[in-house]
């Protein structure tokens, strides 16, 4: 059998029982290591607690084949353990297509992850569309095309998630070119850089897919202990230090009802102006007003 | 403090770890019976599986005042369960805004719920748009305000989740005007109903938001040991028994990449019809292929 099983956002005792008592029936543990981290866990701290070794899954091992991870597990049982949800922001479809191929039995134990966690923030889960991804831009690599996917969002009314780029196992130019693998540290975009970068792109384009003024909900360290919320718009978000990782944002939609915005601006420092450009934005893509019919007379 | 406290999605065990210590604290156990159940527990599982009583906090009770559940909140550890996680399908803000009002502490443990777990169907969850609801039509209420928001989805290729109607402690129209208490049994909307009600107002429209032949997944008993998944056009569906409730039913946009596709084909009874209906039906709402801009000569 092999166990997909979500690790939820943060403490060690976010697994569920059922994903606990799974692990511990297994012969090997995998960590899904590329697209997220525990927040208030280390590798030895996770050890300790399933009394497991626990091999870190990179996304080569997963990518390319997924041998390891799938050996003997007709035999044996095997877990692959996915920071959040094991079909959260990455899907690992990919690996249960392989297993099922293999006639390998897959059970999925889900948890929390940040796409329904974001729920925290007090905006309804049923009024966010599409979520993007914000990557670090390069000198050469400005990729925007989440651009037009928050504009999508926006046209009607609704709500953004941004998940923001996360880089580990990551090789300088330098020495991919000459073969030698020394990984920098790992790096994580802070909530100011992915306004920045909205900023930047939106100043390029200047279709007002959002504004500087367009309020936003940062959101810092989702389910950890030190989990924080701030309320203000992009350009005030741009400039606010948001603490350590991980950071996500969510940009406003239309669609805010009065209880939503009475949570949001508990988390605003300057509630009023919060609540104006609120005001103001929901402005923007606004329907036409219903004009009856001209009924024709007879 | 209070503790908001998702259960997840089926068995006691989904319960966190986290949660369950946190439950293990507690003076009252409160658990929201109003919005979904948990398809593998009984409240008698559930009581035995905590060590504790659980009082069911209906609708009445969690909207109105709140009262009972915060008494004493400020000095003793409370617990309020819901079933997915507290910030899904429902928000309970109001609880939370009210907690803090009465300078009560208020800690929430995620868990998953259907706004996340709906990709284990394979399909990507950022990729999803709003989220919408389907109650029971009654002879004289044909509630129909989701139609607009498939389409707006559509429009821009993406999928929809349906969350279907459940109805719980609901008392007949004799009975709730003779002022007795006898509530009906449970009622819980099957995918075949939903999938009727929405050829229903498609065709009473007729501006093809979808059509009967548009490609839909439909989920049942997500999370719990008899999970299933069918891949069906929604003409198909409408036909189709899918079980015991709990039911959910997603409606495909545009954007489905192969690897997706794939998944979903394994869900299929015809696999080459269904891949038929997904090609066919990406063609509503694709954009016009971009042409280059006429250069101008000078």
């Amino acid at each position: 059998m092999l166990y997909l099983i979500g690790l939820g956002l943060s403490y060690t005792s976010d697994i569920t029982v059922r994903g606990l008592e799974s692990i511990k029936k297994c012969s090997r543990v995998y960590l899904e290591h590329y697209t997220s981290i525990l927040m208030a866990a280390s590798l030895e701290e996770l050890e300790e607690y399933y009394g497991k070794k626990v091999y870190l899954a990179d996304r080569e091992m997963v990518e390319s084949g997924c041998e390891e991870i799938l050996r003997d597990a007709d035999k044996e049982d095997v877990a692959f353990l996915v920071v959040g949800d094991p079909f959260g922001a990455t899907t690992h479809t990919d690996l249960v297509l392989r297993a099922k191929k293999q006639a390998i039995e897959v059970e999925v134990i889900h948890n929390a992850s940040v796409m329904n966690a974001v729920g925290s923030c007090g905006l309804q889960l049923y009024n966010f569309g599409q979520t993007v991804s914000m990557v670090f831009f390069t000198d050469s690599w400005r990729p925007d095309s989440w651009y037009n996917k928050i504009w999508e969002n926006r046209k009607i009314g609704l709500h953004t998630l941004v998940l923001l780029d996360i880089k580990v196992k990551e090789q300088s130019i330098e020495n991919m070119a000459r073969g030698r693998l020394i990984y920098e540290p790992p790096r994580y975009m802070s909530i100011s850089q992915c306004c920045e970068q909205l900023l930047e792109i939106e100043e390029l384009r200047g279709t007002k897919a959002y504004t500087p003024n367009t309020p936003a909900v940062a959101i810092s360290r989702l389910g950890a202990p030190t989990q924080s919320f701030k309320s203000g718009t992009i350009e005030e978000l741009s400039r606010s230090d948001c603490g350590e990782p991980l950071h996500s944002l969510v940009i406003l939609g239309r669609q805010c009802h009065d209880l939503e915005l009475e949570y949001l601006l508990e988390f605003a420092e300057d509630k009023l102006e919060f609540q104006k450009a609120v005001s103001q934005d929901q402005e923007y893509f606004k329907p036409e007003p219903w004009v009856p019919p001209i009924e024709e007379e007879d």
